[in-house]
């Protein structure tokens, strides 16, 4: 049912550089992650891709902690998420994120979950994000963060 | 940034009944549900398109803890929420919720979030849904559901 | 072997007024707070404790969300949750709340948790609060908002 | 406010064995677990005192997925939380974990949170267990469990 995204392809948006290059974000499913079915319930995805994004601006010496203290977010403007296969509790996944497009009024990460064990594609996904101030106001993203994420 | 989806307009999939009738169901913002931006997280959303969802069957005499119980589950194979307003604390924030389309081996639900004090569109999403049975594999819905969905 | 609160009992601490009165909060058991152990996990129990508690405020005309945008918050600093019988997902629980001892510097809630259908005891427990300001340092609660509390 | 727990100290019913050793467990504070006021909500410190349990016997070659797996679960009875510093996103959490007391119908676990970067004390907390069986009725745990549990 779930149309493939184009993750292992290379994406047309995609800048020719270390952007391409996913960040690992490595997660244990907690208990508190699971559902009744059995497996890690479909609204903590999100949360990963989030943890992944964090973890791929600290790599490159990017801090969101410090870009939020400095007043400025990256409010989520739209998601998507394609599940492949259940995650169960305890497992161990390999969050990939990359940073697929940046401009000065947004930017697009993409997601690919894959658990450790068993090479097993988990999920893919989508975020864009908006740059925003304390307000909640859509704004462009100074200089002093949109250089380094371009060089990325 | 976030492109609109259609659901005020009148989706080609959509069978011509019931269905189009979106379920409401209110839900107000928990504090555990905001973030430091101080809005809504992101990650909320599909909890609350889940409730509405649930709210849905319940309304048309389908109790989806009933179809859980007897070992169905509908599994959510995608999912894709577009942000347009934040959402407070407190909000009272009307989840509406339809079935766009139905078939044995799939679902499709959109949903469209408003505040009811001012009107404010805060988000509208997409989940399509696999039927499964307890070990996780996809199944056809069996007439005892699927004729009723149908029927909407 | 968890050890009943005294919660049915008269305590000691509990101002011979409309505070003893318990306010109810109705909530439905969301699937997304299920485990996999087919119950509500026990974390989410906070979470409804803090609605009840924001309704307890909301009924005597005390808005929390007003207070936290005048800069103070009811940080919590220690809580308590007895588990009696599990709460399944699509449950109602009635969620009561009671203001037990209010002092400039401290604030006391507890909570008794039952499930609309069969009357059964859900849960019991204690909050503990301590107004701070927007810096997180403990404050003495104003006199605009201490004295309608103590009134309760 | 909240009374000291007595983690630094022996505890009466301690066991006179390696499970007085602490198992740590380092998490990072995520952004969809800040709250609007900046802070770590206080319903997520159960999810990290669950996901340090676990790791505390996995340690010891407990696996608790295995014996969840097998239908034997450990249901917490009983909560206690007490907040000292609030923790703040991105924050590198210890959350220490010892098994105080152990018997075959009831574990008590309790808690040690400290924040890496300048070890500050963030939280103690302690949860009570009941071994349960698929249906959810209290049982006895089985030797298979309770030997090497004793033996920590």
């Amino acid at each position: 049912m779930a149309e493939p995204l184009d993750y292992p392809q290379s994406p047309p948006e995609q800048p020719a550089n270390g952007a391409a290059q996913p960040t690992s974000c490595v997660i244990r499913v907690r208990f508190a992650e699971t559902d009744q079915m059995g497996v890690a319930h479909h609204s903590v995805y999100p949360v990963w891709f989030e943890a992944s994004r964090v973890e791929w601006m600290r790599v490159r010496g990017l801090s969101y902690r410090e870009m939020e203290a400095s007043g400025l977010s990256l409010a989520v403007s739209r998601l998507e998420v394609s599940y492949r296969s259940a995650a169960y509790f305890d497992d161990e996944i390999d969050v990939g994120s990359r940073l697929v497009s940046v401009r000065s009024r947004g930017l697009l990460f993409d997601y690919r979950l894959v658990r450790l064990d068993d090479d097993r594609l988990i999920a893919t996904g989508v975020s864009e994000h908006v740059p925003t101030d304390r307000s909640g106001r859509a704004v462009r993203l100074p200089a002093r963060w949109l250089e380094p994420l371009r060089r990325q």
